[in-house]
């Protein structure tokens, strides 16, 4: 390839997804360097409760994983103090700023300021993981915002930013010749995002719909076996599937958040999820859900877009659907979205198996389109 | 963009499919030209039946779509005489081997030899939907090697040159830092390969499964509502939907031809239609398929292919499926692409609607991506 993307990683945000993330890029390391020309050092990680650690010529990563692992904190490691990066969990506390250096924010511009100081010319990249705030977007939104600001790249596993900020967040990037990509945010690593803007060119989004949330296909379907709804949720829980706040995902909330997200991206929707009509799952009971499965139909939580003469509308809503739609098809933790477009018609993408690893693949993409996109900086 | 990539294309073949790509590219042409930075001018239009033109500063290409719509010949076009390009028709004559430039392979050569000796110095990009010839996959590939032997890029909607000779091409392309793109080999438009190029980084194919044939799939839907299966052929075939040579969707040939392209270009399996474990529906009776469907269950003709220790297999056969599973809810032309990967688990693709625009548009999807990749020839 024409010249390798090295890129210098901060890392916001070290839970589950990233660690996976980071070990994925070593598992994966001679087709990243060989074929796509990327490679990277990681030279800041900060974390809300595991501190953070910073090392301008590349942090061992082993050590870091291994640390975490012990149940140790990031802030054993050498060449960083915590008065240097203050830890993630500031950002919570109302009384710190997104502008403060104390803020999580505020520590990218200053990692960013330091690897500049330091004399590095490597391309930086924000990779943010926070756990998110679904009524806002935070920290998330900051984070990304933050790392536009120092010049960097930011990639992201979060729906927030995107959700609702998306306009905002991407004309900051594109003014500043910077990418912010966000695979992620919607049925994990499966292309959707990086497939439309690279293999959909002057194709109109005119709708979509889609089954876009795990954890309430779970639970219907669970509850279609007889099982009952507290039950079905509780295991999910119990396997780290769904969030402790089961509300995110039974009302609908997560469902919103990804709908706006694919409203904005898709169809330059502008919304967000407290604009996104939405209606739960909570109100299901079992009677329901197996009375629909004796019509031979089956009760899905489908998320909607649709151009409309003002604009875009976007709802999510439980639909009972005939047995032989795309969706009826899907059990358990499986995901689909159908593209309503002018030239290509309807088309879907079907996430048939998901977890850790897929999420985490997501991020590992961003980087190379990242990777693309910064050795062609003016490219669409 | 970084440049605008402007192309002179050279269309051999203009049926339907090449008309309705020249339509869509003006009809476009704002987003093309404005957001991708792709530009063409049309500077040979070749044809088995309809005559050629040439024209090195840009044929009136309404002027060649009037003529033909009016049933005349392309030869009628000033600057261009039947001498100087042979009609494609040559090519089918045995006596008139690839390297002569009275076959319509060295008719390539002779337009691009003209273009360089007129000084222009615009890429060059042939747009090959000739008929194709199943049983060997001609003369799409003697085209796609006159292409790039000439310096040219080359797209291709027939599935021909990259079921039997993917890696020659491939390779070939790459020594000469050009692309051979085949977008519309499998689902029409419907992004597969270029999706896979642009949006896997990474991610192993280790197998696939598919619906791909719509022809079978419609018969096969028309047989369940007791429709008998000539009867059925000869509407799509009315349609002009179906081939007048049946043989090829009915027997597996196309299903064959695309499944051996999906494992060449997925699994780099160096595989041949022909080698392909291969059968197909016409042994088909209403009795079997209104049976399957009596039992709950759907009978498709579906493409597999599979890594094993020694390469990769693959077949096309009638399969008998579950209601619930995803190929059971095609209906008609509908088609189905699932991906077996390491990384991302299984996904699918899924053709909702087809037509002649979805075909014509993977022209247009690869044409936008020779541009990206002609900006930038060292990527991957």
């Amino acid at each position: 390839v024409s010249g390798t993307f090295g890129a210098d990683l901060i890392l916001v945000g070290f839970g589950n997804v990233c660690r996976r993330f980071v070990r994925l890029l070593e598992e994966r390391a001679e087709e990243l360097r060989g074929v796509h020309g990327v490679d990277w050092r990681i030279i800041a990680i900060a974390t809300g409760r595991h501190g953070s650690a910073r090392g301008l010529r590349g942090l061992d990563v082993t050590r870091a994983l291994d640390l975490l692992e012990r149940g140790g904190s990031l802030d054993e490691i050498d060449g960083f103090g915590p008065a240097a990066m203050p830890a993630l969990r500031e950002t919570a506390d109302p009384r710190v700023p997104a502008s403060s250096p104390r803020s999580s924010a505020g520590l990218i511009g200053q990692v960013a300021a330091a690897a500049r100081a330091a004399g590095s010319p490597r391309p930086l990249v924000v990779v943010e993981t926070t756990v998110l705030d679904i009524n806002a977007g935070q920290p998330a939104i900051d984070h990304v915002r933050a790392g536009l600001r120092a010049g960097a790249h930011v990639i992201t596993a979060n729906k927030g930013p995107v959700a609702f900020a998306h306009a905002e967040l991407t004309a900051m990037a594109r003014s500043a010749g910077l990418c912010f990509l966000f695979e992620g945010a919607v049925m994990d690593g499966i292309p959707v995002f990086n497939m439309a803007a690279a293999a959909l060119p002057a194709v109109q989004v005119e709708g979509f719909s889609g089954v876009v949330n795990s954890t309430t296909n779970f639970i219907i379907t669970a509850m279609e076996n007889g099982r009952e709804f507290a039950e079905s949720l509780a295991e999910m829980q119990a396997a780290g599937i769904a969030e402790a706040d089961a509300s995110l995902d039974v009302d609908g909330w997560d469902g919103a958040a990804k709908a706006a997200a694919l409203a904005n991206v898709l169809m330059n929707a502008g919304t967000t999820p407290q604009q996104v009509e939405r209606s739960g799952i909570g109100h299901l009971t079992v009677a329901d859900v197996q009375g629909a499965v004796a019509k031979g139909r089956r009760l899905k939580l489908v998320a909607r877009g649709r151009r409309t003469g003002s604009g875009v509308t976007v709802r999510v809503s439980v639909e009972e659907l005939p047995a032989n739609h795309l969706f009826s098809t899907l059990d358990g933790q499986q995901n689909a979205l159908v593209l309503e477009t002018d030239l290509l018609g309807d088309f879907a993408i079907v996430q048939l198996g998901g977890g850790l690893t897929q999420t985490a693949y997501a991020l590992v993409t961003d980087l190379v389109a990242v990777a693309r996109a910064a050795r062609h900086p003016l490219e669409p």
